[in-house]
Parts: structure tokens; sequence; C-alpha cells
């Protein structure tokens, strides 16, 4: 997407130097700035600090990790820790497994000398794929936005999310903010609520900072208003993104998302996920009982960063010290909240007949 | 409660020079002092800041702060006007209505010489009435956690609050926190999810505050994560207080408890609100549309506050300076996500005919 009339993406592998630079995510929305990686466990730890975040990124950033091993040394030794180190980064997003899954196996059966430049090839297709995947995603989506455009006879269309699944989760285009820059692009009228989601705030910096970027209207809430605008009739539509579905279609996004599900349940508004078919964990169907949920640092909670009045960066304590605080990173909506499942191949209904019927190909992956 | 040994109310007349004196939560939890109030319209303003709040104490304050304006001025349009100030320092909270209207009516009977004295002993009457209501909610509730005690065999018993509802919000003892207080005291295992609230964390900064300065167990959360947690088994009950309740049950407090009481209910848990009578507008049924929502400044969602690491209170901002941010104070929890209502007379389910048959005597208040 553009920032300042320059088109990026949020990761991609330089040409003139055969290093992988990244959006460092950390800094935003204050600071916009690119960091290189060189090593596979430098990206690991990209991946673990959330200098990328987001799963279909973590994915892409993976196999990019993956090439970088291959260029240090592609020896199957080496590919396979750097693959045990990249996996081990973060738990709950399936799509590392995934696009490891894709490059590794290929690798291995390739001759040594000719790995470093396969390796750069399935990367790149990777990150090229996820771009054309998360912009059928805006299609499919848009179409839904477009339905509530046409119902609410040109009144604007508010939409909350939670969390950032837009283009800095992503290669480009990003999942549920796919369908949201599109209709906006379309000029059909939109309205974004963006959660802050605490702790890390992915939706107060990033998904504020993207949609300021592009132009689109939005407010920053807490986490806690999303559910009395619901009752006030101030939310057309929720979309969310997803860190693992099962394939039965619960949800595994970040922490807070099944309390917006609830929310729009009880409301009765549509409350779909949008998600690139490399989210699915086709090997599981309960989601509350079989997906890991990462706990991540108490400081988390207990600090937060910000600018002070001159701009500077700083982190300030938020908690007291004798307080402990827990961290889960993400919760998983049941199904039965789900509205319906935004794919790159189209909408359908959070089942998992629904979700091989659009998939067959994994109807003979087997189940934990 | 005991602070550093030293037992305090968050407000009392000092016999010394008949000035209010009350704890400044703006400055908790990294400070405690305390704050002298000399005037209606500053008490107003103490209301309106947040120097002081939580339903039941914004409704003895502006008693203390009806003294106040008695001591300065006790002709009737003094106290008039001062009662008009103290009323629109916050729109949501019912107490504040009601402490004016015990002592205004009979403030404008009594010989305007009297009037000081008699303002005195009535804020001291409605300030030590509030400590045997919180101490007798406190027993009520005392009996819920004790039978989940029992049922648990000793185990923890884990309780989930929501912003801020312990002896800070009141004059002592607190509502939400006052069963947990006994319990805890009793011998009972408690430990309390504390949700952070934002945007103003109350609850990390007050709630913590107050568990530490006891000694209760606890552990600091975001307020996104309380789903998950009664999902995972992590949650036997949860108790929140009440800024206004209406005849009917509905329960409006700190936003984000409705979202709580959405996921209790979902996880099939029970779900309670705390609360004196003096909270409960017998004038209104309908919590969703009748409650006036406070909405505060933008900038409470887009700063925070907190310490740097050499301890000096720092505000940053967290939000990009082009995102603008809504910020609504309250929601209301609808009657058929609550267990019970825990009151000074006695638990009771969240229903009209249970709370008049409880508080007869206003069975005849006219509804709007």
């Amino acid at each position: 997407m553009n920032v300042d009339g320059n088109a990026y993406r949020s990761i991609w592998i330089d040409t003139n130097d055969d290093l992988v630079r990244v959006v460092d995510q950390t800094k935003l929305p204050f600071q916009f700035e690119i960091k290189t990686l060189d090593s596979a466990p430098q990206t690991a730890n990209a991946i673990h600090d959330m200098i990328v975040r987001g799963a279909p990124l973590i994915g892409a950033t993976a196999a990019c990790g993956l090439f970088l091993a291959a260029k240090t040394d592609p020896s199957d030794n080496y590919l396979n820790s750097a693959c045990h180190e990249l996996l081990s980064s973060r738990p709950t997003a399936v799509n590392l497994r995934w696009a490891l899954d894709r490059m590794y196996p290929d690798l291995l059966t390739a001759p040594v000398d000719k790995r470093q430049e396969l390796a750069r090839t399935l990367a790149q297709q990777i990150c090229n794929e996820d771009i054309k995947t998360n912009s059928a995603i805006g299609d499919h989506g848009f179409g839904l936005i477009r339905e509530i455009a046409i119902k609410n006879a040109g009144k604007i269309v508010n939409i909350l999310t939670h969390c950032n699944a837009g283009w800095l989760a992503t290669v480009d285009w990003g999942t549920a903010l796919a369908p949201i820059f599109k209709a906006h692009d379309s000029g059909i009228k939109v309205h974004v609520w963006v959660d802050e989601t605490r702790p890390r705030n992915q939706g107060a910096s990033l998904t504020a900072w993207e949609l300021n970027a592009h132009g689109v209207p939005h407010t920053v809430i807490s986490d806690n208003a999303g559910g009395h605008l619901m009752q006030q009739g101030g939310v057309d539509l929720c979309i969310v993104g997803s860190d693992r579905t099962t394939r039965g279609g619960d949800v595994c996004n970040k922490i807070g998302t099944y309390l917006k599900a609830l929310a729009a349940y009880d409301n009765q508004l549509p409350f779909y996920a949008a998600l690139p078919s490399s989210t699915i964990d086709w090997t599981i169907t309960d989601g509350v009982g079989q997906i890991p949920i990462e706990e991540r640092a108490e400081e988390e909670v207990t600090h937060i960063s910000g600018i002070d009045e001159h701009g500077e960066t700083r982190k300030i304590r938020l908690v007291p010290q004798e307080s402990p605080a827990a961290n889960p990173a993400f919760d998983v909506t049941p199904r039965r909240l789900i509205s319906g499942i935004i794919t790159e191949r189209g909408v359908i209904a959070a089942t998992e007949s629904d979700l091989l019927s659009m998939f067959p190909e994994f109807i003979d992956t087997p189940t934990l």
C-alpha cells in the first residue's frame, strides 16, 4: 500500500543485496522505519519480538527466513535447525508451519548448491501469492459491505475491527481491512471503529495508522467500548482476522475478539472473520480445546510505550510494582458466533462442511 | 481501610477546620495523597476530574460539597446553584441526585443560620450510612463466595472484577470488593482477576492498589482477556459495581462491563452486581434506552499516564495525531445477563418484582 505516495510491501527480499527488509511495526505509528534481516535467527527474533506480526505476514517472514538460512548454509542440518527456530518463535498462528511445510521438503530434495536460489523463488512465490489471496479476500468482503451500503441507502457503513488485520499483518492488502480499503476506494462511505487492542495496541497504532495513510474515516475506541456501540446501533458489521482457524470454523484471533463476537451475536449484527486458507489448521476441530494460546510477557500489560510531548518515545509503568499480570495473546471465537468466513475463494458459513466444500483438497487431512 | 497501618476513609469532613478531605485518586497507584476541598465549585470539579469517582463516593462527595456550600453561603439561591453545579459534574451515576435530594429540601426548610450545622450532620450521616451499607453488601456477597469455596473444596476461588468498586469508590469497604475483603479476612482463598479498565485504568491503578494494601492475591489483565479466562475455567465468579441500576434490574456500570457479562453468561458463570440501593433509579425501567451515557474527553483514549523508570509521572500519546477517538464511559448490562444483585438488604434476582419486594417503599415511585 502507499506510504507518503510510495508503494510498500510489509516485507520483501531486496534484489540489490539479497537481504530481507521489513517495516518495523514496533516503531509505528510514530515512526516509519525499514529494518533489515540478514539471518534466520534474526528473523525468528523479529517474529518473536513482533517487529513483524499478523498470521499471514508471520508465514511470509518465516519463508524469507528460510531463504536467509539457505543463504547462510544450505545443508540439511542447518535448514532443519533454522526451521525449528522459526517454528518456535510464536506458537499460535499456523501460518509459520504452513509456509515452512511448503518450502522445506522441496529444499531438501534439491541439490545443495541450488537451494539458495530455490528458497528465494519459493519465498517470493509465497509473498506474491499472499498479496493475490488478500486482494481476493478484499473483493469477496467488499460484496458484503456493498450489500449493507445498499440496505443503508447511502448512509455511512460502520465497521468494527479488532487488532490489526491490515496490510501490515500480511504482505499487502490485509485480510479484514482489504474489503474496507476496496469499499472506500469504490466510493462507499465507510467508517471504522478501531479497537485499541490492549495490551500491544495494534489497533490504535497499526490499524489507525493504515487507515490514516489510506484516508479511511475511523475512530479509535478502548476495547471496552464496542459492546455499547453495538447496543446503540453504531455498528453495522464486524470484520476481524484470524491467527488460526479450525477445520470446523472456530477462529483464534487476538485476545478480546471473542468478546466482540459475543456482543455482535447479542445485538444480531454480522460478525465475519477474513482469512487466507493458510490460517486454517485442517488437523483440528475444537478451537477452545486444541489451539495453544501464547502467553506473552507481563511487561506488555504492566508497561506501555508512546511518545511524550516532545515526540520522544517513552515507556511508562501503569500497574503497581507489587501486582503480577497475565497476558494471554489470543482467544478462540466459537463458530456458533461467526456469521461467515471470508476466504480467497469466497464467503462461506463457519462450518466444517462449508469449509470443506470450498477447500475439498483437505477432506482427507487427518485430524488430531 | 488501612493504608500503611492507618485507617482511612476515601472522604471525610475534617473536624479541625471543617474542610473536606479526599484521597486524590488521580495520583494512585504511585502516590497516596490527600486533597483538601474547600468549596462547592471545587468539589464539583473534583467529581468531574475524577479526583473522586465511583457512584457511592460521588454521592457522598456531593453531600460534603453541599455542606461546603452552606458554609460559604447558606442562602436559598446559593444552595440551589451549588446543587445544580454538583449535579452537572457527572451525568450517569444517580447517587449525585440521590444525595442532594436527601439534603436539599431539609436545608431549605431550616433557618438560614442553622443550615451549615445541619448540612454537616446530614453529610456525615450519608457518609456513615454508606459505610454501613457497604459492610452489609460485603456480608451478603461473602455468602456467595463461601458457597463457591465449599463447592470448590478448598481450591482458590477466582473472582473477576471490572473497574474499581472497592473502598475508593465508596466512603469505605467498597461494593464489589467488600465481599472479597471479607472472604479473604475469613480465611477463604480468593484470587482476583483485575481488568485494567481502559481508558482510565481504574482496575490496574485503584483495584490493584487496594488489593495490594489488603494483601489479597490478584493478577492484572487487559480488558480483552476475561472471556478467554472464563472459557478456560479460570473464573468462578464475576462481581462488579453499578453506577445506575434500573427499577427492572439493568445495571449501568463502567464501559466494558456488558462484555464481561456476555462472556460469563456464555460460559454459565455467575455474574453479580454489588450495589447500594442508592444507585437504583426507581424512575426508569429500560437501561439501554433511558440512562444517559457520559461521553468523556478523547484524550483519555489517545493518551495515558504512568511513571517512567525514574518514578516520574509522565503522560504519553498512544494514538496517531490524525486519528479521532470516542470515549463512552459506561455501558448497560441488561438484567437477563445478571445472576443476581447484592444489596445492603440481601441478594436478589435482577427483576423488578424482586427489587420491589426487597425495597417495597419504592413501589409507588412513578416511572418516566
